[in-house]
């Protein structure tokens, strides 16, 4: 068992899930930011130089796991491990942000997923991607190409 | 505070952090499997679909954190959440692995950076990449010029 506490919180316009764009050509354009509490500031040194960032976060108000679930954009089921579903074994969640700027302990990003108030446990920097034509999508393809998309 | 148990661990040829590439130009090719316990197998049912994974995993072998520290690739302190070092306030990882076959409960991967038995806390599929070219790299990109890398 491992323990873990907040580095700071998620300010983002999104009270609700169902606010949330999900499912097939949904697009995460959503501004707000990262507001890491005071002690942690001086971990913040240097962040401006980077594009994009991962942020290692709780879905908080998720409960319970379901090992095989029917994510938004399909209508069969795939393993958790297989989506980016909440209801997750360890409810974690990861997404990348664009780092638009830093005032003090607030980062200003955008590509938010997140709701609002969802705690944050850790930021690291983005530093490389893996090449489009090496990468496979699995269901995810099978299904966007199901409905012609 | 959140509490989280491991999904499973890994089995890597790593037994010492001394033996893991670090650095400017270090490259992961290490193979190795992601063992998840019998439990939670039906969660991975369609990842083989899948060209590539995030794995969130736990530094246990780390101990305490620095705010600011130098990173093996420069000779300049960074805040800890520009680097990815272990000793960080929640001592997780992120390490994208390519998958190269299933078998039941093993993941044969490609790209481990992580110790043999490091406890993993969730997987999820890698679906998408940031462009190269709206990528920047920050104070690595620079230390790479100033090695002439």
């Amino acid at each position: 068992m491992f323990r873990f506490k907040p580095i700071g919180y998620v300010r983002s316009p999104y009270t609700s899930t169902k606010e949330i764009p999900k499912g097939l050509g949904a697009e995460h354009k959503a501004e707000g930011t990262l507001e890491i509490l005071p002690e942690f500031e001086a971990g913040l040194a240097d962040i401006e130089g980077f594009s994009h960032l991962f942020v290692i976060w709780i879905f908080d108000r998720s409960q319970g796991f379901e090992l095989l679930g029917t994510p938004p954009s399909d209508n069969r089921p795939h393993g958790v491990f297989a989506t980016r579903s909440p209801r997750r074994p360890n409810p974690i969640g990861l997404t990348v942000v664009e780092l638009l700027r830093r005032e003090g302990t607030r980062l200003h990003v955008r590509g938010l997923d997140m709701l609002d108030g969802t705690p944050i446990l850790d930021i690291k920097p983005y530093l490389s991607s893996v090449p489009t034509e090496s990468l496979r999508r699995g269901w995810l393809a099978e299904a966007e190409a199901r409905k012609g998309k």
